[in-house]
């Protein structure tokens, strides 16, 4: 395993206009006791907006599988290769505009095309209708031509978490797997056990235990255990899985997902790249084209994929 | 004048997605007293929804002119021919943002450029501080070598408004002007005085006195007359106006604000062309790739622009 421990000087302030905007969210959340999902859906959308327009982009709609995206087609890209992007959003908020142009930066530095789903979301979509969706999708590029080590599941916070338990769900359906699988910040957890959830509460500016306790609820929906594999990996086993890129950012309160997932992996015996940048927020890679700290992880990515 | 009363189908229900997401601001409007302006502008960020991507489009940011906004680039367009877009939201909720698809759809079927401004929003920043990004932003095109004719004033709704402001500011300071204008569903009258407020006002699915009457407060801040040509250009002379394009729904209670603009700047001259769509809502070509009326909308744009 690798793992790289950045010493990049700490943007936790409002130079970082993601930190601002969790800020701004974190408040209105606080504020507004009955703050209802449809709003909260609303400004989750937002999560765009630290995100600068990636040049030389084009986009496209398309329901592949039965699940409606968008994909994210840099100019000059290779079409035979996908990054099958899961968004965040505690499998309840965030959608496949609100990740675009993550998607973009990632797909172009790369040079290949991203497909980013809009799958059912909880809580109406309890587990595992997520991965259920990722499952199709991933099917269904296959059946189109796509090899299957051409696919890389990746996805952010509760999408990271998809991005990892849909290879686990294709395995246990004795389907081919994803060549390879990308989770930023991760959000895995469904049990609050993590000891950053402690250590990191006052440095993260969003996640709060509440919080947890509501999106766990919802995707649970009173039907999944919280220890079950596919809702909760930590306890997967992992044993052939594809090469593994985790990241997280230093001041987060789901570090400690990214790190225990990162060594469970390696324990059985996948080829993981960890990387914890310090001073930075969860899914830090959302302020790309505005901080350093972004544009040097979506290159690292980049530089991991080829390698 | 050329004006058409088009007799396309009623689609007012819940198949044209623009209709749904007015219903559903609506509510949420009408359930939420306390809603604050920073929620506001959440849920008007929205107004990208109904909106397809369009494909092969790319996109820029950049500052021009001082302010901020987004280029909306079509593989292959003329890039000495600017739409210059002014987004729509009361003056005060809606960005460059949110009008990004719909201004895509636009320049891609002309086959030129757009910049969408994300001008100073009120109340923070009233009239004319939205009028003078605007001239900022032309005169920056201008000295960058685009000629004042290669670019239109376009926009929605209150940006409607601007799109026409800005030419009548231009007159005012001896500035070349705009080769052509286009208002979809322009607001500008800000004294509630248009009979369509009364007799569309069942058939709207969004716009409602009070709340016009709260973006008028925000935007004359309490300084500028409701009569003044350059906040409500139902005041303003047209003669030496440029070439006008002017759209409504016909369901909507913005209707006669179109209308009278129409008539006005006709009796001064003005080659205008007035497009009625039967069934329509307030800015319906935001349904782009979703109805037919908004795609036969940007169609006819198209046309016209050449013509």
């Amino acid at each position: 395993m690798t793992t790289t421990q950045s010493t990049s000087p700490v943007s936790k302030t409002s130079a970082d206009p993601l930190y601002a905007l969790y800020a701004d969210w974190a408040q209105i959340i606080a504020n507004t006791p009955d703050l209802t999902m449809r709003l909260f859906r609303a400004i989750f959308d937002e999560w765009h907006q630290p995100t600068k327009e990636p040049e030389d982009v084009t986009y496209r709609e398309e329901v592949v599988g039965g699940v409606p995206g968008i994909w994210t087609l840099p100019v000059g890209a290779d079409t035979s290769q996908v990054l099958l992007y899961t968004h965040g959003g505690g499998f309840a908020v965030g959608s496949a505009a609100s990740h675009r142009k993550l998607a973009g930066h990632l797909a172009k530095a790369i040079g290949i095309t991203a497909f980013v789903l809009d799958y059912r979301r909880a809580p109406e979509h309890p587990h595992p209708a997520q991965i259920e969706d990722g499952v199709a999708v991933f099917k269904a590029l296959v059946e189109r031509g796509i090899k299957p080590a051409d696919i890389t599941t990746i996805g952010d916070s509760a999408g990271g978490n998809l991005a990892i338990a849909i290879p686990l769900a294709l395995r246990e359906a004795g389907e081919p797997l994803p060549g390879r699988v990308i989770a930023f910040s991760p959000w895995l957890d469904m049990e609050n056990k993590g000891e950053t959830l402690v250590t990191n509460i006052e440095s993260d500016a969003l996640i709060t235990v509440p919080l947890l306790e509501g999106m766990i609820a919802g995707v649970l929906g009173g039907k999944t255990a919280p220890n079950n594999p596919l809702a909760n990996p930590l306890y997967a086993d992992f044993t052939g899985f594809p090469r593994l890129y985790v990241n997280a950012g230093g001041d987060e309160a789901l570090l400690s997902d990214a790190t225990r997932v990162a060594d469970k992996a390696r324990a059985a015996g996948v080829d993981v790249t960890l990387n914890v940048v310090e001073g930075q927020q969860h899914v830090f890679p959302f302020s790309a084209g505005r901080t350093a700290e972004a544009d040097a992880e979506i290159a690292a990515i980049a530089a991991w994929y080829r390698g």
